[in-house]
């Protein structure tokens, strides 16, 4: 599957400067990331006393979602929206991890949850320096 | 039904120090958001040459929807997961409110979309500015 | 926001036979769905037991989310993917309700829940009725 | 990616009678099938002419994240309303197929979206034999 999105993202795009192999990672980051989310909290809603956990990975899977939508929609990139969402998707993906790994050695769920969290994270870190060293100087 | 879900926001918490008028008119303005930039998308797929303002508007759909639901999450909040994605709210509703104006004496669609963002726009700063007088200060 | 919504659709179409007010009423309630059954998964969250009543909300979020954006996509609308989504629409809230009143005597969120899902699934057959006594019979 | 998703899947349920292959190639069909439809439809958008298939493409998407979404909540499965989904995302599936073949010859966007649409509509119909025939007979 994923060879496919990344073929015709280079078939969509030719953005120059832009860097294809971060986007193709964040793509599949965030795709991993929602996945995992959205299991992890089924999980935790039947686990007593782990509300927080599951509300926090229903918030993470829909701004993945969101976050790799907009990667798939260059038509529309606007360098200011694509960092502030950067931003969201790493704050959120980084704060639910620290949560899952919490109660990661009561659950497998939550420990395979925290690295797709902190995988995504990375990748949207890396997405946002590409980008700003593509910024011309002030 | 703004009326039910302010309802059952009340019902549902009790947020020490939260400002629920304007939690309930972030929700409200993200709804309103959402459902503008997906008819104003749907509008601009069939108008030639604004590829741009479609995407645009899918990807704040996108965004307000996420918003709004991590509102009616309030088991999950995070205190610096919500400031992110606020700001990238705000960010994503003033570039496509930014874009809409260009084309919003071609298009009504375009011209309450850009109204709608805008509002959105206002309603996620001010529940930031409401979320930052509540912090305590370092 | 809903007049805004209303007044966008009928500046947005002109759709020869197609009942504008029930289409209204359906993506109104399936908006005021889509909130009530998040609210309701992230209350159930946090509540022993409760996790088939959460995860059921959470789908039921999502198909009536995804039910009305494809209403505000006039462009797109095909007669068997639109009445097929409905049913699917008026299947899962219905089942939501039941399972939401289960417990709508310990919980004020799953009874409200339980309105917003009955609600959403009558507008969905009453569309689904206009829409078939529009088709031409065979 | 996939391999955790199966993982995870495997880790979090176990569910007497439900073909977990089924379950994990509907999974894998509808992420890639939302991904191909909203890169499809963004191309569309910068495509003069071709609205209906940039919101069917949209419609698309939205759909199979949810039922992608609604698999990985086993929590909450009920029979009926995965049915009804998986009928909405097979009939939504081939018409958008349908849509983007009429212009595959022009755009290698399409032809893509077009096979990762039947992919999806083949693995939701193969996932409802899977069920039916697990099914009680009355």
């Amino acid at each position: 599957m994923m060879n496919m999105t990344s073929r015709m993202m280079d078939t969509a795009m030719s953005m120059p400067g832009m860097d294809m192999t971060a986007m193709n990672e964040l793509v599949e980051a965030c795709s991993a990331c929602e996945q995992a989310c959205t299991l992890c909290a089924d999980s935790m809603m039947m686990t007593d006393g782990m509300g927080k956990c599951a509300a926090m990975c229903s918030d993470t899977a829909d701004m993945s979602n969101t976050m790799m939508r907009a990667m798939l929609r260059p038509t529309g990139y606007d360098m200011n929206s694509m960092m502030a969402m950067m931003q969201a998707t790493m704050t959120m993906c980084n704060a639910c991890a620290d949560e899952c790994m919490k109660h990661a050695d009561m659950s497998e769920q939550c420990k395979m949850c925290a690295d797709a969290c902190r995988q995504c994270a990375m990748a949207a870190q890396k997405m946002m320096d590409t980008m700003k060293s593509m910024m011309p100087t002030a």
